[in-house]
């Protein structure tokens, strides 16, 4: 039996998917009609990204699953039109491409790469030499398929990682902590902090001027998860103070992130337009073709958004 | 019985050294009265660098063995008056210290992050999101100690790794290739080269204009082996052709690099001063110890300079 598809995110988005997904379907043995246009009432499955053509879900009374492009729900979960079942995007290729973002600026911080690219004026500086990765307390907030990645990557360079979550997990070589005590336990003396939560209410400004005090002094922090985990002008004060040394950001309250905003000119910021990692279509397509076999299959969906906890 | 063992580097490491070599001594249970002023013919042992107070080793008659404090060993094996077998330093925190720089600028260049430092000016550049790791191919010229940790630490972060030796080795997960005819399918299509040979009359100006040509066009080099691997003259012609894209470079012909040297204007070249790695004093101390052990138990020694192949 055949299955109609909808392909509902922005048009680019179709010519990088169109193939991918007909190929991964082929692969997953599913007769699909892949398309962008299809009655409503004829729809088995959506192909979702938040700021494609698609923000009503009342008329899709067939479909059977919502399946998302993106990693980040914050925006569909408030959606009370959409009453099917929401899978996530869990993409290895999205994986890996934030654990070499994460790992390259995590070295890059470590090594104070920024002296050497700004100091180019023929004075030699030996000056010190940066402690090995081992003695560098790393701290990753979050512990899903993302900050789970990067705590991999970074314990295989050496770095000393702590992991942190709401609910308590456990990962070999990192030490895990979750709950309200466990997170200042986790940014204690964090010398390098990442943020790959998830936007919540309970996560939304989570990074305010007591959670930056709670770090070493000097330290650096990382945020490829999203803009709204910090308290922006918190995080100006924090490193006007010196207690941070630099702060790179790849997500924003706003995007694209006004010329104006003091971000951009600030001297211990590094802005970076929202490029740590991007779903990649050819391992995002085989996710949404495995989770349609098994739609079909009367299987578990995978990714399965749950909406009281947002994410 | 007590050994009396010479330390001859320059004063300052002297602060270094000094008690970790006695903690090391202790361990090992070598009984040694370690000092920087032993006469000549009293001196079991000699703990060395080449830019220390020591040229001439020919008063040192009863001297089983120099142990080198440096990796490169090219000023030690011309001088005429050593006789005495002479180790090399291969240290596990230089080895670190060398994967966390070779990888974090492999990562630099792989993510194009100067691109997001110089382009704080507030305009929001998506632009295109790099290849994953693995499409991106890294070649390592010299697999000792130093090239063989960077290439496992590259490795384990999904690169495609290919390392190329003078002569045949084998490294899981790297693909190694060896002589000269080796040399230019490692070369070919690399887009990112490391350099981690010793320097030998033939790896001298190894790097010249053939080489860089048999590289990807727009392609990176990093050199933090030895300064006169590279003929500098065809550095710079391949950088303004924009047959290479950036060289970042710790070591040169002469060090420190002079003021005037147009490798500190150049746009496409980041010089930092020699500190991709050094020797760290508690693990090199504990080469030292075991070494000593080894003579005086009438084993072989480790690191064993090869003085006709020059390293």
């Amino acid at each position: 039996m055949t299955v109609n598809v909808l392909f509902a995110a922005q048009p680019p988005r179709w010519d990088d998917y169109h193939k991918p997904l007909k190929d991964a379907f082929v692969q997953a043995g599913i007769e699909a009609n892949l398309s962008r246009d299809i009655p409503p009432d004829e729809v088995d499955y959506i192909v979702y990204a938040p700021n494609g053509p698609l923000s009503d879900f009342t008329p899709y009374t067939r479909c059977k699953a919502v399946l998302g492009l993106w990693a980040g729900v914050e925006d569909i979960v408030k959606n009370e039109t959409l009453t099917q079942p929401m899978c996530r995007m869990v993409d290895s290729g999205l994986e890996r491409g934030m654990m070499e973002w994460v790992t390259g600026h995590t070295l890059r911080h470590h090594l104070s790469i920024d002296q050497h690219i700004h100091g180019q004026d023929g004075v030699w500086r030996p000056g010190h030499v940066p402690p090995l990765a081992a003695d560098r307390p790393v701290t990753i907030l979050g512990l899903g398929a993302l900050g789970r990645a990067c705590a991999q990557g970074l314990v295989s360079l050496g770095f000393n990682v702590t992991g942190w979550s709401r609910t308590p997990k456990s990962i070999p070589g990192i030490r895990c902590l979750s709950g309200d005590s466990g997170l200042t336990a986790a940014l204690s003396g964090a010398e390098i902090v990442v943020l790959l939560l998830p936007l919540t209410p309970s996560t939304d400004s989570l990074m305010d001027a007591s959670r930056f005090a709670a770090m070493a002094r000097g330290s650096y922090l990382l945020n490829p998860g999203r803009g709204a985990l910090i308290n922006d002008d918190d995080l100006i004060a924090a490193l006007d103070a010196g207690q941070l040394e630099h702060a790179t950001l790849d997500v924003f309250r706003i995007e694209p992130l006004p010329a104006d905003h003091p971000f951009w000119a600030h001297p211990k910021i590094t802005v970076t337009p929202h490029i740590a990692s991007e779903t990649r279509p050819p391992t995002a397509s085989r996710v949404i073709a495995e989770n349609i076999r098994r739609s079909e299959a009367g299987q578990p969906l995978l990714h399965l958004v749950d909406r009281a906890q947002g994410y």
